[in-house]
């Protein structure tokens, strides 16, 4: 007998035929004589339509005490539902919130950080041998407010329980059947992986593949938690499992290519080629928490200082804002941002050598006449930023050339 | 300055522009020095709408305690709202959810009965200038559980709240002005009463006002709350006070005539006359928790037994299930019972003689050639069991024969 999480997002629990259908599945687990902790998001769409009534009564500013309140009956309501439709279907199950179990975060409402979760009434519950339904995203501050820890937070929420009731897999349910060597709308021969390690899987998320929360594979990787991405409507497929030691695909020099195209490229032009320079702008940016990614700087032919960076496009007009009033006493002559562009990466701990898979890069770019506006290599990632418009064809002959195709049958 | 507790109903919050509307009109009692405490229910049709999810998910029989999880929500919605557009109109506001304050009532799910309320969260909040919003109807049983207390029980959370702190007035917005001698809508001539007495409310709300929840009128005469009633969107007019002592009308003989088409009339014929008969009857209707109201018996020229009595509609079905396997058993000769009648109430502390009352409410109803099926009388009402469609022209003359009628300006 093992002991799962299970997690379903928002877009599995879009309607009640949807709860029922989810209802079945867990039903079906829990009858394999497993023991079943659920974690749920809020209906599809619901968090979107409480925020947009928020914002409206209070012209965009909300109270963050009371907007917590206000999001966490999305989930509240999930829960709720999906504890009717598994009690109904004679699989005793009773919902835990937030505030009862209690899952202990910070006063960082609306992203607040999970420090403790208590574990006796959960234990309590299994014990009768019943699921617990578990609402994602929220928490409970010290002094008993409600919090939730921002969006995509019931990942995190998943892998914390998982980690605390030392589960033996954190299950993701989506609406995708695993983690791909691509996106298999762009890239039709892309592969399912079956196994994919921890640290790939956190390059993945953080460049961009939806599949997983960042926050989620960051904490499932620092607690050692197995994490298995499967489709919540896709039958009884194994979908992939994210564990720390992958040995799958290390024949390969790639894991996987992923694209993003949230991101704007800055540059600023001209300033003095002085030790000052670039400290200034970074010191700006963080004073706004701007985060800055592919900095590179490189000095003119006149010795002046030209400085470009990547920023998420959610960020342009602040970027703009906190620079602008800044340009004649920094001497910057010129500030371009371009957001037509996207960022392509590869993956893999299979990177052993950075320098041949950047060179099999370059080549297909230029191949293709697609110009890196910026490029970055690390032990485990190359990345180069280039024009949106081009990305479906770059990700393709990447992912070919990089030998992902899957062999066709 | 005063403390005041407002509740304000579904009807009053059931859009955004309804929510706003409704922080301006708390800003301004907060304004003129008041410490306030809002009580809200859900937006309105919001209850409905989960309820109607809960049954769809369980074929009509959902888990109650998770029905209250989810029903809860409602309120939490509603709440977090209101303080978002108090906070944004600069009138500072802190929602107390059931399980912060807490709101401690028994497990009985779905009907709880509020045991306790904690008062030190709220004398903080208000101590620092907030106005505090709680959700009506839910509290928290001893095990930590979210319960509710049924339909219109945020009524009584607010008469519960005004009594723990000892409120000047618990505050009852609604969707009419106030208390009046008869529905307006029918007799266009009914009064706006300025003051009533708990105990004629009392009376008025159980034989059929919808202004006030009868629970929340016994919880304010046990616990001597001055209640108000005023309307939510009717600018600043004094509503009407309900208040223990009430010398309001002394002069009138009657306060008001009360409808309702809620009930059925049931009767059995020919039983044996023993002294049996009746006791197997009502133990028989305990059994699956029905009331009878207005029970009469008669025995007939051939010593049978008759008996009918008054139910609500909505028992009908139980009540046929339980007493038609007995009829043979009971020597029970006809069972009839019929939907198409109403009770017509006159109310008043002024009913200083039953009998003339009586009189009178007799030669209205002989004058209309109307028959009344039932009748009962005690110190503080008479009412009378009529066919349904004769309800109107009823009220309209009892109105104006106890002399009801406003005077024309």
């Amino acid at each position: 007998m093992s002991l799962f999480v299970q997690k379903f997002g928002g877009s599995s629990l879009a309607s009640l035929e949807n709860i029922k259908s989810i209802a079945q599945k867990i039903k079906k687990a829990k009858q394999s004589g497993h023991d079943i902790v659920v974690v749920a998001s809020a209906m599809g769409g619901e968090t979107d339509k409480l925020v947009a009534m928020g914002q409206q009564l209070s012209a965009g500013l909300p109270s963050l005490r009371e907007m917590d309140v206000l999001l966490s009956t999305g989930e509240q309501c999930a829960v709720a539902l999906l504890a009717i439709a598994l009690n109904a279907a004679e699989c005793p199950a009773v919902t835990l919130l937030g505030s009862q179990i209690k899952i202990c975060t910070d006063s960082n409402h609306g992203k607040a950080h999970i420090s403790d979760i208590e574990t006796d009434k959960i234990w309590h519950a299994l014990h009768s041998n019943k699921v617990v339904v578990i609402p994602g995203f929220q928490g409970v501050s010290d002094n008993g407010d409600i919090t939730t820890l921002g969006r995509g937070g019931s990942d995190t929420t998943a892998v914390a329980i998982a980690a605390v009731l030392q589960a033996d897999e954190c299950q993701i349910y989506t609406d995708v059947d695993g983690v791909y060597t691509a996106d298999p709308r762009v890239v039709p021969r892309a592969e399912l992986l079956s196994e994919v390690g921890l640290s790939d899987m956190l390059e993945l998320s953080s460049l961009g593949a939806k599949v997983l929360q960042i926050r989620a594979v960051e904490l499932a990787s620092k607690k050692n938690v197995p994490m298995r991405v499967l489709s919540s409507f896709g039958g009884d497929t194994q979908g992939t499992l994210v564990c720390a030691h992958s040995n799958v695909n290390s024949k390969k020099a790639i894991t996987g290519v992923v694209t993003s195209i949230s991101e704007a490229c800055v540059t600023l032009c001209g300033m003095p080629n002085d030790t000052q320079s670039l400290a200034k702008i970074l010191h700006l940016l963080s004073s706004v928490n701007v985060e800055v990614d592919m900095l590179v700087q490189n000095v003119t032919r006149d010795n002046m200082l030209d400085i470009s960076f990547i920023v998420q496009q959610e960020n342009v007009g602040l970027v703009n804002s906190i620079i602008l009033p800044k340009v004649a006493e920094y001497g910057i002559q010129a500030l371009h941002i371009n957001e037509q562009v996207a960022k392509l990466s590869v993956v893999g701990i299979g990177l052993r050598s950075n320098a041949a898979v950047l060179a099999k890069v370059s080549a297909v770019l230029g191949d293709l006449k697609v110009h890196a506006h910026l490029t970055s290599a690390s032990e485990v990632k190359v990345s180069v930023i280039i024009d949106e418009n081009s990305i479906e064809e770059c990700i393709k002959a990447l992912h070919s050339v990089f030998e992902l195709d899957c062999v066709e049958i």
